[in-house]
């Protein structure tokens, strides 16, 4: 640097001080890379196959004993080939144990050759805590109200997408449910949450739930406590839906 | 109480239910099922096999015409037998598109016979948008700090479980990302989220990510747009990682 | 404890080390206050008297020049001693300004003497980004729907508490709001929030608004950017509603 | 119109059924006002001066009978002429009673005259159930670390703005808490959060509070109920400051 320049450039630096640099702050101390380092605790060691091993199976194939019908006794759906199938007019049925949060696993099938239309082909649901019903039913080149559609949270809101497979196709639900919190006077402290992806495709984002999913009218906020998975017998003439591979982990 | 109070009270007992019950409040009117039926938009119809349709797939298992290098050159990792594997010292490659928030499906295998313990045994790593690291790396039967294991957001949050394959098997990641909004002063308006299964199973729950993960030092919140996917080069000496089936979806 | 437990207890803590404590994990290494203090940006200066230094001033008691009707033309309610007034059938009136995020101060009084009841006495309402409103009525000894009482969101949430001042009191309304962000099909990728002290009491605590806010029908989301802050003319017969002292800070 | 066009535009008319039109859906069926609206419960009542109705008041001008020291013996601050001061080196105060979610109002003011800078000037704090720091600090024409600073969650996040008054001028602070619920292992499930404005202006908005608030080091995540209100004694040589009209309203 030519002695000329330093001087214009000492006239700066003299200059600045009463200007933006007057003002110093002082810097972060450095640190090292150890103190951003913890080691407690360590995460439970979870083996993934074939089924998590911290998950509580609900359904290995082989009977119900997991569960009963909405009065309490034994579950009247049919179990052949390791999977069970709705039986008309038995009622909805649901684990005998109670969960909170959850993340879940599900497989369900609509027959092959499946008719009928909208909301009257191949319709179940999948009750979370046994209130808030995720949507089951055979939108495969089937529409319908797209807050009743496979995926939605009933009557609330929509899946992002149609993921469905055709009938006589397993598809997948995992899901991941966050139960609500209550404040004195019964209404949410901190809703239900749910994150859904059918087939691995997401379908709800850690969708806030807003209440219960009626049929008639509008959502409705009650007070609860922990609750079961509630399959739906749904009541519709023939051709019903299939379950396997189920198991939950509490989270 | 004496006699006369008693009285009076009685008297106000007695006009109670002509105050306090007098108090009708209008029923909600009666709804139909139609009312809280809707049926459009219809959510986008997508076939879920081999890879969701309208899923961008960033490797398929042939070349790497989709990632480059962190300086725009041509990435040079070795492609081989449908899956593509870190070649030290070419450093990271990132996908040439960016983007905001996704569902990114990615899988990754640590090589049989790896030797090396806690951070010195098949690290790379996974930047959401270029930016925030999610770690991969081997903690099958290596125990590492908890913030720095695999599933972790690097520096910040360890993930729930540990979920991990043995070296030689596949590990699955199943991302959904939510992209951080900004304020005018460049902090966070809404952070970025993330959501994490490996290999089926829940690491992280919809965790808010706290800023950058450096080695060293604390989270920073610095203003961006959207970002590639990039994976990393972490320059150890040998035994190195694979990837393959990598495909994203914005959402 | 007897001499003979004592030994042997002494044993169990001398074996201890051996099993439990066998697995040393490493330490978070130590740091110095000064790692955890970063110094810049020095928030904004903002002196709070007689109304935030960084507020703009909405009705500063003189004109409604911030003012204009739904069609643009100049607002015609009526200003008088620091105050002004509903004009009936003159329409609602917004602010010429749009707002995304703020903080929002304003007084409203019901006039002495009111009359009517439920929602017919002193109706009037504020619409955040000129969409979604929060209700203003006289719910002084006055019950109506609760979803549609003063500190509502419209037809959504009712206020925690009735928080009212009587007719001819002055009301404070400070409310924090959030806008939406919206994703390419139009819905809400982040939702408006609001929250709501009426007389310094909360009355609405980080409220998720789930849409319009209609007198008929469901909220729906349609994709808006800034907007004004709007005061329904709410075409009451008569004892219209003043408003005074207001300001806005944009966050 | 000419003739002309109306011919084009008939054809127009006549294609789009067999295009766009030719999907026709159901509308949502019409609805009356009366659906969404709905009576009960009626929110509280309460009256908001000179306090909240269904405030605790917890300092009223007389005496510390609500406040204890930390080992449970009573308060030994100066109480003088409605107000009380801290009384250096007789220890941090806290109310006897234990909150979880609540909204509190509080009124602090420092000496006019004080001198010292940065953290030795004016140095006191609010603990939100005895555990999370909000800084209680003469910032005015005095800067600090930011994290820091008036209104920061000590060693966390700054405020948004310094909306300090003088020393001698009484500042106030409004505040709604969330307290945290936790997981099984301890940690978060739902993080505490809160909102807090200094004298009318906001400086926190729902934050999220990510753990203590140590001098050194990291916040930490510990399980806890409810728990007091605690103002520090932070132990400067003198100039302390005063408090005032305190009152607390469980949410």
């Amino acid at each position: 640097m030519k002695r000329q320049n330093l001087i214009i450039l000492t006239g700066l630096i003299v200059l600045l001080p009463l200007n933006a640099q007057e003002k110093k702050y002082p810097e972060r101390a450095p640190m090292t890379p150890a103190m951003t380092e913890y080691w407690q605790p360590q995460p439970p060691v979870v083996t993934p196959d074939p089924v998590p091993s911290d998950a509580i199976v609900l359904f290995d194939g082989k009977n119900l004993s997991q569960w009963e019908n909405s009065k309490g006794a034994p579950a009247e759906w049919t179990v052949h080939n390791g999977v069970f199938t709705v039986k008309k007019g038995t009622g909805d049925i649901q684990t005998k144990q109670k969960f909170s949060d959850f993340q879940l696993h599900l497989e369900w099938r609509i027959p092959e050759g499946i008719k009928g239309e909208s909301q009257a082909r191949g319709n179940s649901g999948l009750f979370l805590q046994g209130i808030y019903e995720i949507q089951i039913l055979d939108n495969y080149r089937n529409e319908t109200y797209v807050n009743g559609q496979t995926g939605s949270i009933y009557k609330q809101t929509p899946p992002l997408v149609n993921a469905m497979r055709k009938p006589g196709e397993w598809n997948t639900y995992d899901i991941i449910y966050t139960a609500p919190t209550f404040k004195k006077d019964g209404t949410y402290r901190t809703p239900p949450t749910v994150t859904l992806l059918q087939n691995g495709i997401l379908l709800q984002n850690n969708t806030i739930i807003r209440g219960t999913t009626p049929y008639v009218g509008f959502p409705e906020v009650k007070e609860h406590g922990p609750g079961p998975i509630k399959l739906q017998d749904h009541g519709d003439p023939s051709q019903p839906i299939s379950f396997r591979n189920i198991w939950i982990r509490e989270l």
